[in-house]
């Protein structure tokens, strides 16, 4: 069997750091290499040195050849827009297998169905849940493994990122890390999970249970890939359903150094730092008290200075240890969540 | 077309306050008569009345004749006993139309669907989302009615009869009143509204704003019937997503007189009361300041006198008014919640 080698499907989004965040992750974080991202409107940029192609035709003569299409967007409630039937047509007809993190089941969509079987093509859904979940037992608070939870002032502000680059740090330093997967990148990326926004809404903690006691058979320190942010006004349940299923010991929480405002919500204010660590701990299950341990600043819009700064502003507004673990590396996060265990984690 | 009349099956949950929620709610407070419950192991009991009786067969025999059953009991998970499925046979094989709230949908199931069809009956799943949900789109801010949304300590509760008997009493003073419901038994007595609990986890605050945005229509005071808790381990992103996506101006608080930890759920105390409503409060969204208006303190489990002092020492714990609706009536809590509004609601 081949390797895997995506082209991804970005059309108009290749460059947009909210809605090509599935590109962009699968890129830098992902096991699997990727060819070309297609993408009519940015042709002849790149992403992180992956060339952007107008059209799939284009994405196919890149070598070494893709044999993946990936649906590299997120778009607000997951829906495929028409025009991009035209895209996903063109990379079956090629032959290539499909995966794709839309709400809408293409592996279920009749024309593509077909189109699949007659070309001898996969159709992959990885926001698919599994068929027997149901509501949490409890196992959650059982588990022998320390959970950290990334969670956030916004949607995606690098909480999946700031969860990887933590879980990498720590296998870096021989500990038994795991980065356990809730949305559809970090599926793409892991080669698991479950997407925890895609469950019936009955189920969400059932299935953040559900990953925190599979992480637990992988390894003794969970670092959970957090969901929208409980102060958003379309994902909080899922964020909050997460925050209890997944039964953290300890937050790290993200946020977009300068935002204001929730993205996208125009008169839906982001509440100061320390106020969202205030809440976060508030809102901790009494069985499960978490913690905030850190603070994870996004500091992508500023200069090298300015973000030193906000760093510094982050951790004087909050008293807790700040830094951004893209930019300047995590292992100064790392060590504000180790220093609080209790017990030694154990190495590999 | 004749009225519609319920044979309820309630097998081994008659009398259970938690699991029999949806009997009692629908022979209390819906409008259409209910012949009889069907319970083996409560026969010769009865619910407001209503006789339990041991088979379906004994069901049939009560006149006047039941002409739809509906699934009465509530199981966490929404799963259905296999043992259900030789009851839900004899309805169907009696003809009967078949409604049920389970997430399991009834009428996806290949031997109940074809028994229906071949006995000329119809399955309802109350429980069933609309397909063309989405995310939230800030419309739940922009509508011309106060929303009045019930929460509470935990589930099963009162959250939905609270909300009703304040619908009721406000239609009975003049006002253009309206109970949006939001969970199956609700919508068996309502015959409108969307099971919250069964979309789609991202689609949570979109659910729940378009039932503010059908309510609005239909008046200009809406009852939203609350579910879950936000401190529930299990249901807690239900509670979020449905308080945020509802954009309520006001909140009633529900609890259980007496109750100080999750019910099934040991380990997990409920907070007090006034800590309850602190966090409710500062979780509201800053675009839309929910403030909890009153308490309704369900006081089942006390005598008269213990009822009127736990009363007493809710008022007395967060300085707010509070009362058992259903045992001493709702007045005195919608004249609570009518003397926040800052103009006056207008009279149909």
């Amino acid at each position: 069997m081949s390797e895997k080698r995506y082209l991804v499907l970005a059309e108009g989004k290749a460059l947009d750091p909210h809605y090509g965040k599935t590109a962009r992750g699968v890129i830098l974080y992902g096991p699997h290499p990727v060819s070309a991202l297609v993408d009519s409107e940015n042709t002849g940029a790149d992403v992180e040195g992956i060339p952007v192609v107008a059209s799939v035709e284009d994405g196919l003569a890149v070598e070494p050849r893709a044999n993946t299409a990936l649906v590299g967007v997120a778009l607000a409630g997951g829906r495929l827009p028409p025009e991009w039937r035209v895209l996903l047509r063109a990379v079956l007809e090629a032959g290539l297998d499909l995966e794709s993190g839309m709400h809408e089941l293409l592996s279920e969509d009749p024309e593509l169905a077909d189109l699949a079987r007659r070309h001898g093509a996969e159709i992959r859904d990885l926001r698919k849940p599994p068929s027997n979940l149901s509501v949490s037992s409890g196992a959650n608070l059982l588990q022998d493994a320390t959970v950290v939870l990334t969670v956030g002032s916004d949607c995606a502000i690098g909480k999946k990122s700031v969860a990887i680059e933590l879980d990498r740090e720590a296998r870096g330093r021989g500990l038994r890390s795991v980065f356990v997967p809730t949305g559809q990148t970090g599926i793409a990326i892991a080669g698991w999970g479950i997407a925890v926004d895609a469950v019936v809404a009955d189920f969400l903690a059932g299935a953040a249970e559900r990953l925190v006691v599979e992480g637990a058979r992988l390894g003794d320190l969970l670092f959970v890939e957090g969901q929208g942010s409980i102060v958003h006004p379309q994902f909080s349940g899922v964020a909050l359903g997460l925050y209890h299923g997944s039964a953290p010991h300890f937050l790290v929480l993200c946020h977009m150094a300068g935002a204001t405002e929730i993205d996208g919500c125009p008169g839906h204010p982001i509440p100061p730092l320390a106020e969202l660590v205030g809440l976060h701990e508030a809102l901790a299950l009494p069985a499960r008290p978490a913690r905030v341990a850190a603070i994870a600043l996004n500091t992508q819009r500023l200069g090298d200075k300015e973000a030193r700064r906000a760093i510094d502003e982050a951790e004087e507004d909050t008293g807790l240890p700040a830094d951004d673990p893209v930019r300047f590396g995590p292992g100064r996060l790392l060590d504000a969540v180790l220093q609080r265990l209790p017990s030694g984690i154990r190495t590999a």
